[in-house]
Parts: C-alpha cells; structure tokens; sequence
C-alpha cells in the first residue's frame, strides 16, 4: 500500500493526485505564502493570485511548447460546456463541422453541434460498439468542413486516435480531457484543444483551453452569452469572472510535478510502460480479456472484462478491500476499466496485475 | 491576531472561511473518510460522493427551509452565466423582463438579458452613483413582465436592497452571490435566486442555484446549449456533468458551521451586529466616511472613504501590516471596503476598527 494508508485509485475522473502535491497543499492549507490565508480565501485580483495564474500559464506553455499565437484559458466549470461554445463559436450559419465518433464523448459532442448548428460524422465507430477507430479510408472529410474534431482519448471504451495524417493542414479542434500532458502532441495540428482538469491537470471544476488566436476572428455570432464567447475570457485573461482559484492552484503544482518528472515526454514513456504491462498481462490471460483492437487502445483507460461475466462483482469487491479503488466499467459500458493517468505510479498497476493474477488463480481453481 | 498567525481577510470574494473548516479540510486532505483517497480525487458518480451531495443538499434545504417544490442545483462554474441563461430559458420572444438596477451587477445582469432577449430598466441608481436604491414610487413595474430581477446585496458600492414589498405576488429572481445565509429569506417569494459560492457558501467555482419546478414548465428553447438548459441540471441531478467536486465537499461543511451556530437567525444577529459596530464608528468619525445612504446599507460589504484621500494608500499599506488584509475597494468605486461575511468574526471588525481609530489618530496629529 502507498503512504498514508491510501488505495491506489483507478477511477477515471476526478482521479488520483500525486500524494507529494497533495502534502504540499496540506501543509498550506491554512497560511500560503506566508499571507496567513489560504489559497481557498485569496481574492482572484490579488497580486499573488495572478502572478499564480501566470506562472501556471507560463508553466503549461513550457511543457506543451506553446506558441505565442495562442491563447491558453483557465475557465470554471466542466469541459462539457464546450460542446455548444464550439459550434457557437466558430460556425456561421451554412458552415459545418465533421466529428470522428469513437465514444462516448464524441458522440455527444457530435450531437450537440449537429443540434445547435450544422455538423456530419466523418466517420463512427458505433457499429463495433466503439472498440475500433473506423479505419480511414472509410473517413468522410468534406471540403468545406470549417472544422474537424476528434477526442484523442475515450474514456468510457478506452479508445485512442492518434493525431489523423488527413487531418495535417486542416483546422482540427480536439477534446484532450483525459490525454493532455500523457503523450507529446503538436499545438499547431491543431485550432483549438481542451481539457477538463480533473485527470491529469488538477480538482474537478477547471477547464483548459488552447486557442490559435487568429482562430478567434472567425467569431461573429451576436446572440451568445458573454461567458461563451471565447473572446470574452481572452480580453479579460481569465478573470472575467472569478476563475476557479483552488484548481488552478493545483494545476500550477501538477505542472511544476510533470516538469520535476522530466515533462511530456517522460510522462508519455511511463504511460505507455504503464499500459504496456497491463495489455501485455490481459493478453496472456486466458481468465480476463481486452477487446479493444490493439492499435486503438487507450494509454490510460485500460477497459478488460473476465471472461466469466459473473466474476466481476466480486472483482470489484476483493479488489476494494486490496486497496485497489474504482475499478467498474462506465455505466455506458460495464465491465472493468483501470485508469492509469499519469498520477498512477508504476507500483499500482504492478499492485493491480498482482491482485488480478490472484483473483483469477482462486477462480480458476 | 486570530490562529496560526493567520490574517483578518476583508475581501470580497474568494472570502474569508471559518478556521475550523480549513482545519477539518486540512486534517482529512489525504485520507477522507477512511477512504484512503483525497476528497479531491473521489469520482462524482461514487456512492460515498452523491451521499455527500445529497446531505449537502438537504442541510441547505434545512437551513433556508427549501420548499419540496424547489430543486437546488450544484452547478460548476461563476454565476456570472446565470446573466445570459436566466433569460435565455425564461423569456420567450416578445416577452420581457423588469431589471432593479442597484449597483455593478444588476447593470451587468440587465445589459446581457437586453442583449440575448428583451429586458427594461425598473429605476437606477447610477444618476447617484450607487449610493441608494431609488425610492420605490419611481419604480416602472411593468404588467406583462415575466420576471423581475434584483441584486439583494451589491458588493462593489455595498448596497442592500431588501425584498421589495412591490415584488410580492410577482415572479421574482434575485443574485444571491453575496448574501445568501446572511439574513432570513422567504424562498416562495422568488421562482429562481442563484449565488456564487465564494462568499458565504465555499470556495470560488461553484455556484447554486434554488428554482421553482414549476417554474421550469416555461423553458422551450431548443437553441439553448444542453449545459445552459437549467432542465438538464435538474434531470440529472447536478451529475450531468462533472460538477466542482471540492466545492460541494466545502460547502457541506459550511452548512454545517451555519447550522452549528444556530442557523441564519443567528448570521443574521451577528452581521447586523457586526456591520452596525463599523457603521457607527463611521457615522461618529470625522476622519472616515460611509458614503451610502442608511437605509440602503449593506450589511457585509462597508464601503467607505477617508474624507482626505490622499491618505488611502497608505492606509492599506499599514492596515495590511497590522493583519487587516483586502480592504481597498473594488476597482470601480475605489476607496475602501471592508466585506463582513458569516466568516469573519467581530474580533475582526474589532481589531478593524482599534486600527482606524489609531491610524486616524495618528494621521490627525
């Protein structure tokens, strides 16, 4: 077991933390900086909090090799939300958008534009009830399409789409809630990107943002409200109205934590050693079994089921009262899933196979 | 100076907490509940979460005796975005909403309602630069108004507008950012009241929202966004998207404080005693000014002024010396305010009010 007697969590969001930030903010709670406040009081147009939100841009465009051309925003509330802005945003009526459905996310991200504006699906994987990405050649890019967007990472089925070869050069727009910081990307593959915090970034109430500013002059639509116009929170760096101060407290240390860890790309090698072992254990099971096609599976949400649908639950159960917490499929899917953000260390996913290898011993027996 | 060398924080939000509540959050930081995990790191969807939520909910319920025909919704986020969704799900076209324009947010609320929909002016008081809230004989209340809308507590020029007898019987919608918990309300006397949560309710990036179900009945605008329909929060019950985990763990713990110093009869006793003490002080001083007309006093933001303002600058500098931290004012009145939440406590209005009667001293010689 780690420190402090706590589990290995492998819920997919709000997920586990690295406990040396946890301890950090611990320590602080009640006097940071020296202020004789908390960060959870601190005003958000205090000098201190905004060369904290500074320095946390500052950090994240370090790590992500930002280009000044872009902006990088700090919004409160869920990443759902960008569901409609995007659309609203950045379509003009008589415009569409092509969505690559491989999830849950994207096809409710597919259904909110199509609902609001216009869009057409490049291409779903639906039909394989989402263990595959659509080989391309089946793709549909339309050449009129004023943007295309994907979510590099699915959660709910644990389904990865590498960054599209047909998409280079075209303007993508990506969801990266649960994958930004694990792999290294491009920015520039890209319009827009966001993330909701509460994988690999901080608490859950935070959303990032990373728009190409020069994107932002294709906004025209009058009728949106202030706080979903994109424009709003880059006039007024992300203090239009109080941003979620605590998370981006958290973000800074997260990030100053991937940067201690040898950034991006040391993020990027553990994940997939990480994931590795696990796959690498599923596949030799003859009790437990990964359906995902190997070229689309997930980095960090690794779905499995036991052959023995009836095992589960108990799965589940034993392997709660082993430390090892939040293992249940999404309901949308059902079966197993781990989640191995870049906050699992490589002892939980060794803690986990050890465990898994056990269960199945006893059962099989 | 209060515990663990902590400052009196006169802020205006993100505000003050109770210590004890930073104590409690601290002490169980790594290891919630026996849990073994972060409260910062428990899924949304986890039994030991939506219990959470739940007795967070019913606590509020309990303390502002919440009708059964109210929903309360845990939204993630700034209230800010309450401005363009209240009208964009209440009003329909052709129809119009009656705006009590008293300070900074009420004339932004009203500006962003005439700019998405349709909304009137019911009086200003900016012709006297927010210093009263214009005598009620002046007041336009217009027969076919769907709603009206006003901001009990404005806290950038500390004006508080009590429940206007006018309202009674009408659909009323109030801000409640700054003041819910602070004094009795009736919940039937409005269909919707929304407040941020970083005054009196928990940590900045929540924002609730109390609203009559029947008064859903009215939403038919299927071009809202999903996340602005205030039927989707209410269907899913706060889940439908991640909401600000954190937060609500906070503010459920704040409900509790309230509740354990006798509810909001007792805030209500304390904040009049509290703020009475400062204005008194103010009347009686020759050196500061309290420039909003009595009646119309807030009770937890005191603006003032010292009548030679030259000396404000240092003021802050030597207030903020003596543990008395956030006491300009906001940027668009100036001077001086000193916000007066649940959370702070009369020792800190009395170690205000010990520090202007030596720095006015002082400064008199």
């Amino acid at each position: 077991l780690p420190r402090m007697n706590r589990v290995f969590n492998f819920g997919a969001g709000p997920a586990m933390l690295p406990v040396e930030i946890l301890e950090e903010a611990q320590a602080e709670l009640l006097n940071w900086q020296g202020m004789g406040l908390s960060i959870l009081e601190l005003g958000h147009r205090t000098e201190a909090f905004i060369a904290l939100l500074d320095d946390t841009e500052q950090l994240l465009r370090s790590l992500l090799a930002i280009p000044a051309h872009y902006e990088v925003l700090f919004l409160g509330g869920s990443a759902r939300i960008q569901f409609g802005m995007i659309p609203l945003n950045f379509l003009h009526p008589g415009e569409t958008a092509g969505y690559l459905v491989t999830g849950l996310w994207s096809a409710l991200a597919f259904e909110e534009a199509k609902r609001l504006m216009s869009a057409y699906c490049i291409a779903s994987g639906e039909a394989d009830k989402f263990q595959s990405v659509p080989p391309v050649q089946d793709w549909v890019i339309q050449d009129n399409a004023t943007y295309l967007y994907f979510t590099p990472n699915e959660t709910v089925h644990g389904v990865r789409t590498e960054f599209p070869a047909v998409f280079q050069g075209l303007s993508c727009i990506a969801d990266m809630t649960s994958c930004l910081l694990t792999e290294p990307i491009t920015i520039t593959d890209y319009q827009l990107i966001f993330a909701g915090a509460q994988k690999n970034i901080a608490n859950a109430g935070l959303t990032l943002v990373i728009v190409n500013k020069d994107w932002l002059a294709r906004i025209d639509n009058t009728q949106l409200p202030l706080m979903l116009d994109y424009r709003t929170h880059v006039k007024h760096r992300s203090l239009y109205a109080t941003p979620p101060t605590f998370n981006c407290y958290l973000a800074h240390k997260m990030f100053q934590w991937v940067q201690r860890q040898g950034g991006i790309a040391s993020m990027y090698h553990n994940n997939v050693l990480k994931a590795g072992k696990l796959y690498d254990y599923l596949d030799a099971s003859s009790f437990y079994d990964a359906s995902v096609e190997k070229s689309a599976r997930s980095l960090v949400n690794v779905c499995f089921r036991t052959r023995d649908a009836t095992q589960e639950a108990r799965f589940l159960q034993e392997a709660q009262q082993n430390g090892l917490f939040a293992l249940a499929g999404h309901r949308a899917a059902g079966g197993l899933r781990a989640s191995l953000y870049n906050a699992m260390p490589m002892q939980g996913v060794d803690a986990l196979i050890d465990f898994m290898q056990n269960f199945a011993h006893s059962k099989d027996k």
